[in-house]
């Protein structure tokens, strides 16, 4: 098997740099909207058929050292009993926020069983896999979670949540505890389906100032990768806007941490410490640009993490639907090219 | 005059801290929204009695210790031939962006006989202030200005910007050049007709990585500092998400540095350096908290400033339209009260 990702994970020599992408599999290829054309995304991720197809699609295509497993970071909560819908030019939206001590009460406890079909696609996508790549498995975390579940879709301030977080302190960490409880359930089943590393998605916590981070979300973060540290898989934490909110975030007990654009790769490694790897960190929309300017650019991310252990290329967020099938090609292939070293493994 | 908050920019010794909030003229205020059922917001700024009625509502109704002129930083676009339109749900749309060699071309010049209305609200809030307190000019920056003038209005990602700037730097660099000019005429009419300090406005700037702020923007924003630096007016420079650039945006030659509550002000302001002053950064939404919340926060933000000189108290954004006008006194009482120091002045 390609094990770099895994390697680098753990901070061991690698041959070269492994590189994956969030959203890797999604609208940009014309195999995904072809899948797209017959199914909703819930369909996709919830028939390990389609899902195991979907996460196969960038594997087949490019020269990637991870696969992740097609699913969205949204469904603890559709299975705890909210409503979710894609609507097109919105993206998630649930019909049924919570907001009120009733809310948080009617919120369905789940368990294992909850989650059959995304064990199912774990095992069928490592069994089309065939140990090619490593899998990851992923899930949101629960402020990111909460966030959605409170506004009732996306948001530009986070108003609703932090007024629940600032004049409901109480409420608050009851609704995090519950989230928290289904995300472990989510990522235990993947995990003992054959996940072989699980990212947790805090995609929006950069809203937060480094004190509210720590008060109300950082012990439940944390108390996710402390119930998963037995599996024995890495656990990587990623977000975005969070420059001051590092050091808080590598208390959670993550190995990797993820970065996005805004801090410089080797100032934010040195901050975290070199004891945990990194992911990351080109600006997503660099995709967008001519050749030239995406190897400039990967190589300065390249120069940055000057050869030492435990890097793992990334964007600094997910694929966009708008960037060419080429760049993604192109891209890897540089990260490829200029990674490479003498090492023995 | 009430010059606290002039004093604070100096960073000279004050009996208390200053405080203004960024949109302290705004839809929370009911004064504020009579005016508006009858002017649209571009009628307001271009009809110098519209715009001082409005600026001195919040004088009129709390203890402040500084005005800012009614305007919107994106004036100078609309001078240079941007037709903008405010669009309730939306917020500022231009229906005709600047993305080609030619739409850049035609940009119009302008001078400062291109604001003479702008001039003239100033002069005559002066003449209404009776000293009071000092008055603050503003304007957009040329990143921000950029972003809506390529988006053509408000954007989550800024694509279209990002596209031009990392695909034509040249027409990047051009346009950012047109901006600036425009901005510096701009703010030189504010100044010559009375405006005692200046605040150059970066909302969206934090979308940056550190090296692309220093390429891409720092040279306009320095060049603008620099050409209003004979006037002897402070100079204040805000963004948000700015944690990262800090260190690049002091470069530009300001004199106060705004900060928002992604980052402690006492660990931006080490950052920073002491010789600057800086303004904030209380989470907008905390005014929506019960008051003892809002108490224990701006108590924990006069703490971190812990009595030094330079510190102005002001949100980390803007005053958003749902906030409670009691709130907003609550929180100047609790500035005032909690930052009450025995000085010779």
């Amino acid at each position: 098997m390609n094990d770099r990702f895994l390697r680098a994970c753990r901070r061991e020599p690698v041959d070269r740099t492994p590189v994956w992408f969030m959203r890797q599999a999604g609208r940009y290829m014309k195999e995904y909207l072809e899948v797209r054309k017959r199914h909703s995304i819930l369909d996709v991720c919830k028939t390990p058929e389609l899902s195991t197809e979907v996460t196969l699609q960038p594997i087949e295509r490019f020269s990637l050292d991870a696969a992740i497993i097609f699913a969205d970071i949204l469904l603890p909560l559709e299975a705890m009993g909210l409503n979710l819908e894609f609507i097109e030019s919105k993206g998630p939206v649930f019909h049924n926020p919570v907001r009120s001590d009733a809310d948080v009460e009617r919120l369905i406890p789940v368990d294992g069983e909850s989650f059959g079909y995304a064990g199912a696609a774990i095992a069928m996508t490592r069994k089309a896999l065939a140990n090619r790549v490593p899998l990851i498995g992923f899930a949101g975390a629960p402020f990111t979670l909460a966030s959605y579940a409170i506004e009732g879709g996306s948001s530009r301030d986070y108003r609703l949540t932090k007024d629940m977080m600032f004049a409901r302190p109480d409420l608050w960490h009851a609704l995090l505890t519950k989230l928290s409880n289904g995300v472990i359930e989510y990522l235990q089943v993947q995990i003992h389906a054959g996940a072989q590393a699980i990212q947790l998605f805090d995609s929006w916590v950069g809203c937060l100032s480094p004190d509210d981070y720590e008060e109300y979300v950082l012990p439940h973060t944390q108390r996710i990768f402390t119930a998963l540290a037995s599996a024995g898989v890495p656990k990587i934490y990623f977000g975005t806007g969070t420059a001051t909110l590092l050091p808080l975030m590598r208390k959670t007990g993550c190995d990797v941490m993820g970065l996005d654009w805004r801090v410089r790769l080797d100032e934010a490694w040195a901050t975290i410490g070199y004891d945990l790897a990194v992911q990351g960190n080109l600006d997503p929309l660099v995709l967008g640009a001519p050749v030239k300017e995406i190897e400039k650019r990967v190589r300065k991310i390249l120069q940055q993490a000057n050869g030492r252990d435990g890097h793992i290329f990334n964007l600094g967020h997910g694929i966009l639907p708008h960037i060419p099938v080429d760049a993604v090609e192109a891209t890897i292939d540089i990260v490829h090219q200029f990674s490479t070293r003498e090492v023995e493994v």
